[in-house]
C-alpha cells in the first residue's frame, strides 16, 4: 500500500486517537490543570508505543514543570541520518468558555474540520507524524523508518517554556539528531501550501529616567531644569530614523539579509495587504522600514516598538507639573542573526549616552528570546519542500514567523538545523474560542511525515 | 504724624485686626468652610467701613460662587486718579493640620511673626492697605486719600478665580481705575525688596493618538503598522529643538524681549542657583533655553512641558503589543504678549501636521491663561518703586513670576497698568503648613501703600 492509501485508510483511526486527546484539557498555563498535563503526556507516551515506537517516555523537567514526552524509533541503519521531531502537548486556556460553539475539550467534527482546544496548536500536528511513521513503514514493508525518527512533545509551550533549555541541555545526548523538524508553525493557506522558514526574535528592556526629588510646579520651574518625559520623548523618537531604520549602532550588523530568490518567493504569496490593514483596524496606512514590503518588514527585518511608556499626571484634568520620573517598555523584534544580549546591551548604551546632565537613567533587561532561520537552500529544507509538494500536488512557497518559541535553543543547543513541516492554517482560531484543525490538512501532514523519512534518507550524506 | 510714626503706632490694632480674619478658617476648595467664607467676606467689609471707606460692599459673583469684597474711598478731587487694590480674602486648606506648630486658625505671634493660615497669602497683604490708606489721611491731615482708592478682595483665588472674570465685565464700571495694584505677590527677600514685573500665562492641551482598531501582537505586525507610541515619543520630542527653543511657528513671534536694563537688574539679584536646584532635587544641572539665565528662563521665557504621557502597557511584566493609543497632556508657560488661544491653535496645527498615516490625532484645548507684564519703565511701576523704597530705605529691585492668577484678566478687562506691591517672601510656607508673616514686612508694606497715594497723585496727569 503506498503512503496516501495507507494514511487516507487509517483516518478514522486518526480522528478517533486525536478526539480522545484533545478530551484532555492540558492547560499549562492553569495550576488546576497540571494534573491534567501529565495525563496528556501519558497518553502521548502509550500512543506512540501502541503505535510501533520501541521508546517512548515522560520526561520530567529538572525545574519541576510539566513533562515532556520523548519517542525514539531507530533506523535499521545504524549510520542512517536522525530527525527529531519537536511539538507540544499542552494547550492555551480555553476562556471564555461561552464563546465556543462546542465545548472546548469536547472535540467535535463538522464538515471534515475538527473543532477543540489543541486541534491545530499543537495536538493534531504532533499526532499527524505518528500515522506518517507508520505510513512510511507500510509503503515501505518494512519494520524500521529509513531515518531514526525521535519526537520530543513538550508541555510548557503555552508558558513559555521556561524548563526547556535546561531539559535539551539534560538530554543533549539522547537527542542528538542531524535535522529538527518542527510542526508548530502554519501554512499561508489550504490551497497555498508554505513552509517556515524563520522566525524573529525578541530583546526587551524597561527604561525609567528620573529627574527632580518630586513633582515640580511648573510655574516656578518650567524651562529651568530638565524634563524626564522630555528626555523620554527624544530617546524614544531617536530610537528611529526617517527611512523607518532602528538607529542603534551595529544594529542590523549581523543581520541575515534576504536574498533575491527569497523576495522573489515572498512576494509570489497571495497577500491582501488591504484585508490585512482591516484586520489590524488600521486606516488604511502600512508603515515601516523603507524598501521593504509588509510581509518583508513583519517576517524578515528587525524591529524597535515602544510597548509602553508613562510619566507625570495621567488622570483626568490638568496638573502643571515637571514630572518626577518617566517610564519606557521596549522591545525589538530580531532577525538570524542578532543577538538578544547583544541588542540589549546596545539599547542601554545608547540610553545612557542621549540621556541629558541633570537626569537619571536606570534600563533593567529581559531574557529575550534568539531568533532563528531555516535557509531555503539547504539540503533539509529542500528535503522537507519535496515532501510537502509530494503531499500536496503542488508548488510550495516560503513565509516566515513574526514572533518565535524555542526553536532558537532547540538548534543552538542540539547543533542541528531547522524544517518546518506544519499544516496549521491562520484561520485555525488558535489561542481563541472555536480552535479547529482541518482533517484532510492533517492527513497531508501526515503524508508528508512519511515522504519526509525518505527525503532525508535520499540526502543522508548531506546531513551527518 | 508722618507715615512711619502712624503706622508704628497702630501696630498692635493691626495685628490684632489680623489675627481677628486669620481665625476665620475661608477656605474656598472646601465646600465644608464656604460658610466661614462669606463669614470672611463679611468681616472685611466691616473692617474697612470701620477704617472710614465711605463704600464697602460684599459682591456675590453671578456664577453662584464665593463672594468678593468692594471698597471705595473717593479722593476729595473728583479728577484725581483711581488706583484699583486687587488681593484674596479665600486661604489654601490647612491639610495636614498635624503638621503646624500652632493651630493654622488660631493666629499665633512668635517673635514678630504671625503664623496662621492666610498671613501672608493673602489677608496680611490686603489689610496693610487699609492702614496705609488711614496714615496717609493722618500724615497729609486730610479726610480723604489724593487718589481715589478701591479695594477687589476676591473669595475664589485659591480655587482658580473660576468667576473672577464674568465680575469684572459685570462691575466694570465701579471697577474703573487708572492702574491695578495687584498685593499677592512675594519680594526677593527681606533685605532685598523688589517689585513683580510680570506673570507667566498657560496654554494647556490634551492629545489622544489612536492607531489599531485594539492592541497588535507585535510578533504579528510589529515593522509594518503605525506605533501610536512613537508617534507620540516624535511628536513630543519636536517640541524643541537643540538649543531648548519651542519649534511651534510664530511662538515668539510675540514675546516682547527682555531689555538690556531689565537683564542687568535681574542679574543683580542674589540667585543661588546651586540652592535652587537642589531645592528641586535635581542633581546639578539648570536646563533650558539657551542664551538666557535661569532666573530669565523660569520667569520671562515662554516654555512648553509635557506635564504627563501614557499608552500601553505599563503595568508589571512585559507584552509585547503595538498599543491601540498614546496619550500626552502638554501645557506652555507664556510671557507678554502670547496669547494662550493662538499657541493652542499653534500646537493644535502642529499635532495635525505631524500625525503619521494611519494615526488619528485629537487635541482637546484647555481654557489657558494669559500671561501679563508690568513694565519697569512706566509711570506706575516707577511710582510703586518710589513708595516701596521710600518704605524700605534702600534700593528696590525687579522680579518675576513663572505662574500666574487672574491678573491678565483684571489688566485686560479694566484696562489699566499693574503695579505689583507686595511684601511676601518666598519663605512664608504659603500653600504650605507653618505659613507665617513677618509683621515688619507687613507694617513696611503698609508705608509703601501710604507713599503709593502720594506718588500716584503726583504723576496724575501721567495717568489720566
Amino acid at each position: 500500500m503506498d503512503v496516501r492509501g495507507y494514511v487516507d485508510s487509517h483516518a478514522p483511526e486518526f480522528t478517533e486517537a486525536l478526539k480522545q486527546w484533545l478530551a484532555i484539557p492540558s492547560v499549562s498555563g492553569d495550576p488546576g490543570r497540571h494534573a491534567d498535563v501529565r495525563r496528556s503526556a501519558q497518553w502521548l507516551a502509550e500512543h506512540l508505543r501502541a503505535a510501533g515506537f520501541p521508546v517512548a517516555e515522560v520526561w520530567e523537567t529538572s525545574g519541576g514543570g510539566l513533562p515532556a514526552v520523548f519517542a525514539e524509533w531507530p533506523a535499521a541503519d545504524p549510520a542512517a541520518p536522525t530527525a527529531l521531531v519537536y511539538g507540544h502537548h499542552d494547550v492555551q486556556p480555553a476562556e471564555p468558555a461561552g464563546d465556543w460553539d462546542s465545548p472546548p475539550f469536547a472535540p467535535a467534527e463538522r464538515g471534515g474540520i475538527l473543532y477543540g482546544r489543541g486541534a491545530s496548536d499543537d495536538k493534531g500536528q504532533v499526532l499527524f507524524h505518528s500515522l506518517g511513521v507508520r505510513a512510511r513503514l507500510a509503503a515501505d514493508s518494512a519494520a524500521a523508518p529509513p531515518v531514526t525518527v525521535k519526537l520530543l512533545v513538550e508541555g510548557e509551550e503555552e508558558s513559555g517554556s521556561g524548563n526547556f533549555a535546561a531539559l535539551l541541555r539534560r538530554e543533549r545526548d539522547r537527542l542528538a539528531c542531524d535535522v529538527i523538524v518542527v510542526s508548530d508553525t502554519t501554512m499561508w493557506a489550504a490551497d497555498v501550501p508554505s513552509m517556515c522558514t524563520g522566525m524573529r526574535g525578541l530583546a526587551e528592556a524597561e527604561v525609567t529616567l528620573t529627574g527632580p526629588a518630586r513633582d515640580l510646579h511648573s510655574g516656578s520651574f518650567g524651562g529651568g531644569v530638565p524634563n524626564p518625559l522630555h528626555a523620554m520623548a527624544s530617546l524614544l523618537a531617536g530610537l528611529h530614523d526617517a527611512a523607518g531604520r532602528v538607529t542603534l549602532p551595529g544594529f542590523y550588523d549581523r543581520v541575515v539579509p534576504l536574498s533575491g530568490q527569497e523576495r522573489e518567493l515572498l512576494a509570489r504569496l497571495p497577500f491582501d495587504e488591504k484585508r490585512w490593514l482591516a484586520d489590524a483596524g488600521e486606516s488604511g496606512a502600512a508603515a515601516g522600514e523603507a524598501g521593504f514590503s509588509t510581509l518583508e518588514r513583519i517576517w524578515a527585518r528587525p524591529t524597535a516598538e515602544v510597548n509602553g511608556m508613562w510619566g507625570g499626571h495621567t488622570g483626568p484634568g490638568r496638573k502643571t507639573i515637571i514630572p518626577r520620573s518617566a517610564h519606557a517598555k521596549v522591545s525589538f523584534r530580531l532577525v538570524a542573526d542578532q543577538d538578544p544580549a547583544e541588542v540589549a546591551a546596545a539599547f542601554t548604551e545608547y540610553v545612557l549616552a542621549v540621556t541629558p546632565p541633570g537626569i537619571h537613567a536606570a534600563v533593567e533587561v529581559g531574557p529575550g528570546v534568539r531568533p532563528c532561520r531555516s535557509p531555503i537552500g539547504s539540503p533539509a529544507v529542500q528535503a522537507g519542500r519535496r515532501a510537502l509538494q509530494r503531499a500536496f500536488g503542488r508548488e510550495v512557497l516560503f513565509t516566515r514567523e513574526g514572533g518565535s518559541g524555542p526553536e532558537a535553543d532547540l538548534a543552538d543547543i542540539l547543533g542541528a538545523p531547522l524544517v518546518f513541516l506544519a499544516v496549521g492554517l491562520d484561520s485555525d482560531n488558535i489561542h481563541a474560542p472555536n480552535e479547529k484543525a482541518d482533517l484532510s490538512l492533517l492527513l497531508r501532514g501526515a503524508e508528508a511525515s512519511a515522504y519526509l523519512w525518505e527525503e532525508l534518507a535520499a540526502i543522508r550524506s548531506e546531513l551527518t
